[in-house]
């Protein structure tokens, strides 16, 4: 599948042809970022989309969208975006990744197969969750001070948060999804996703921010894998990396290398809580 | 307003006998934190709720939500929540603000009147990204190394990141919403809310952010408003806080001071962009 085109690829997966209309997502070029938890949901459902990354022009089109001059001026009444990833589907436009997930995860039979219209907002919590604690404050972890300011710029506020990181804020995480598993496990031994009996978009999240900060604190999460107190949010990592379409996806070109994203591999950012001397536990 | 016991004043403002079940706000006690934009909603639609803010035993109640040992063993199969702000609704127990004011805003009649079912992805986004520009940066000004840490362990990182934000942040923020407001009005004269024709959700939502703020960082914003390049925006949180039922509210005992909560006021941190001598712009 790897020598297969990227551009081609999309077109072949289309399995689905009672979509109303294209799925358009619009994201920066040459890193996964958070439009890469939108790829996952297409790509783990198998429906086509179509990719700006993927084509010429990919930037321009972005620009387009988060200009100061867009006033989402068209016959619906979409607002502007404020940053990437953007879904266009039809005449909806919406932007922020958990929104974006929330409106396709139903469509993509990724939101929980049951009839409880509650599921969304557990899911979406579950989500939202990740991306708090597994994207959002590992990016902050090499940008601190300000994310309009250079890494070099703030190479010493970076290590120091990162230390703090990895042993107050990790820990906190991981155990908190290894709860959610135990406690869906509690319902139903056979339970192994975070919600219910089958993979939702939850799972998918929740394995790109664990995939994504692995990358930039290989150490750490790999002292915590090896440590075995999260036992089953490890196997439920592996379990999602071995979804076929998943795997397929992972050994695509279409998967791009981390790079200058939301998660980056600087070597002395990647530390463990053992490499810490001088911080001294504190509550806030 | 302010003579009556809190306690009367939630169950003497119950409008609407026909919902289902009481709504439950679970928040820490002392500040209004995150758990404010829930009452914000309620408080502008009328609606009864009970808040454990306003009662003895609210950091049991909380604690209980968010120990480690809550495996959220219901009929219902709820998952366990990270964090307050928590919402119960009958055997529905969700967290995450923006999730549990998605849940509530159609109920409360705050989420756009008409029948367009997309409505609820655009709120979602402009309340999504109030919260990341005018809450979640505005708290890491303060403990930007870790919330772990005390302000006073970071507070030369905080000086230096509080500056960056009231010179690239801060206005970034306020003319997306500025430019958001443009938008609407472009579409119909006659619209000042963020989205079409009435109040919602995030109307409530960019008050509280942009109140917070406003606390936090008194001297930047100020300047900004006198600036005069956000009229829409400010004239926008002029009208929302002489709405009856927030002005009410604002002026009641049930409405707390910020204190140590995501807003903080320290006066080294209250900058404006002139103060910032040393710092270089730079694109990240």
């Amino acid at each position: 599948m790897a020598e297969v085109p990227a551009a081609k690829r999309q077109k072949a997966s289309t399995p689905d042809d009672s979509l109303p209309a294209t799925y358009k997502l619009i994201y920066w070029p040459g890193l996964p970022g958070r439009g890469e938890h939108v790829r996952l949901a297409f790509e783990e459902a198998g429906v086509a989309y179509e990719d700006t990354a993927m084509h010429e022009g990919a930037v321009q089109q972005v620009l387009a969208q988060i200009s100061t001059d867009n006033l989402a001026t068209g016959s619906a009444p979409n607002v502007p975006p404020l940053a990437p990833p953007v879904l266009q589907h039809g005449d909806l436009t919406i932007s922020q990744t958990s929104n974006i997930l929330m409106y396709l995860a139903p469509q993509l039979n990724l939101a929980s197969s049951g009839s409880d219209p509650h599921a969304i907002y557990r899911l979406n919590a579950l989500a939202l969750t990740a991306l708090d604690g597994l994207s959002n404050e590992v990016h902050d972890c090499h940008h601190p001070i300000c994310t309009a300011l250079y890494f070099a710029d703030q190479r010493t506020e970076a290590i120091r948060c990162s230390k703090q990181y990895v042993k107050e804020r990790l820990p906190k995480f991981l155990g908190y999804f290894e709860r959610v598993l135990m406690a869906q496990a509690a319902r139903d031994a056979a339970n192994k996703w975070l919600y219910g009996a089958e993979l939702t978009y939850a799972d998918l999240v929740l394995f790109q921010c664990l995939n994504g900060t692995s990358h930039q604190f290989p150490r750490a999460v790999k002292q915590l894998r090896d440590g075995g107190a999260h036992e089953r949010l490890f196997a439920h990592y592996d379990a999602v990396q071995q979804r076929p379409n998943i795997a397929a996806y992972l050994a695509s070109e279409r998967r791009q290398a981390y790079g200058e994203g939301i998660y980056r591999y600087y070597k002395e950012l990647d530390v463990v809580p053992d490499d810490d001397g001088e911080e001294e536990e504190k509550n806030n």
